[in-house]
């Protein structure tokens, strides 16, 4: 009974640090989101309160990964289970960054919203929605281990990249023809590089969704790509 | 003499993962290394190289990771032993961003060498090799168990920051007055950048380290800061 209890005790654990998890993504979308808002809607006290706000995401970070050692260090899971908690400590990572890279773009919308606007935001409000959902995604395969949904992930970043060169494309245009322009077309392109790396981060958690459930590794499956 | 001899067995395991990491860490600096010699000295075959060249860093960030697990499973350490083999996991996952940021150093290149050169080239090779040496310094305070070391890694970011920044408002200059550098300072903006995230990735390494030694968590240590 004694052994029953302890896998018992495992598995509440790995919900609640599941939980934890997940609640460490709802913030960090959340940020994402307001700080595109901020930059869309030009709101300069949104942009502050997204650079003061990632309290709350660094003691989540911090605590689940407190959470991961005590579950290797108590339960030594093995298998699918140590394979869950591994991806746990990195998916946490993925998320932090998620959080950083929101700070980031607050700190290019308060630079970009000094001047006037250059053109009518429609793509980067689109990446972002886009980098979202990759992210939401993501973590709901992790719950779930849903290798399907993972995969999904992988494929939207795709039309998240195309996105980006239609942005640095466009942009260009603006600066060549306006150098008054130059400055605030380069915080937008700053900008759309942070919603790509929030897009990489998702495809990190889709990979170890992946490499979770079915031991198989997907990454670098490309042969000489660029991982 | 069993258990000693299990205790044995553990140590070489880890030793050899340590090998593991410093060899890929070596082939990640030569790529920033060579990606930005291939800058300077406008050369397109090494350009070519460098973003050919990052099949042995993937094989190994796989084959690093397999390690890790393998320790976990067979030996469950505890203690610091747990932290070091957790750190080597994020550790390696940081490596392997390194190598693709020195890819994309030879995208942003490749793209840099078909403009005529906008500047002398002096303070991108200078991040370069400041975040080279953090990254040389972050993997021997990893081995060497050194939280000094690690220490001065965190401290040698800001230099890493001052020097983006100044390489930023140069460029600014150049394209405000001058439209036809538009497109190639972009590309040396954004391979600052890239050196910029080398050296984020070197702190993190930093960061790892000193949590494994000392079990204190330095993340996050200003109060609400961008992590």
């Amino acid at each position: 009974m004694a052994a029953l209890e302890h896998v018992r005790h495992f598995q509440a654990e790995l919900e609640h640090l599941k939980a934890r998890l997940l609640e460490m993504g709802g913030l960090a979308e959340e940020q994402v989101r307001l700080s595109v808002k901020a930059l869309v809607d030009r709101d300069h006290d949104l942009i502050e309160r997204v650079m003061a706000g990632d309290g709350a995401l660094n003691s989540l970070h911090i605590e689940i990964d407190q959470r991961c050692f005590t579950l290797l260090a108590l339960y030594q899971p093995m298998a699918v289970d140590l394979r869950a908690i591994v991806a746990a400590v990195k998916i946490n990572t993925d998320l932090e960054r998620v959080g950083d890279l929101a700070i980031n773009i607050a700190e290019a919308a308060r630079q970009y919203v000094q001047h006037p606007p250059v053109k009518k935001l429609i793509d980067i409000p689109r990446m972002a929605s886009l980098a979202q959902s990759m992210l939401r995604d993501a973590l709901d395969a992790f719950v779930r281990r849903d290798t399907a949904l993972a995969k999904h992930v992988l494929d939207e970043d795709d039309s998240l990249d195309d996105l980006k060169t239609q942005i640095f494309r466009e942009l260009m245009t603006y600066m060549l023809q306006d150098p008054a322009t130059i400055q605030p077309a380069l915080d937008l392109i700053l900008i759309s590089r942070h919603l790509e790396r929030i897009g990489d981060h998702a495809t990190n958690v889709a990979e170890d969704v992946i490499f979770m459930v079915s031991a198989k590794d997907v990454r670098h499956h490309s042969a000489d790509g660029g991982g």
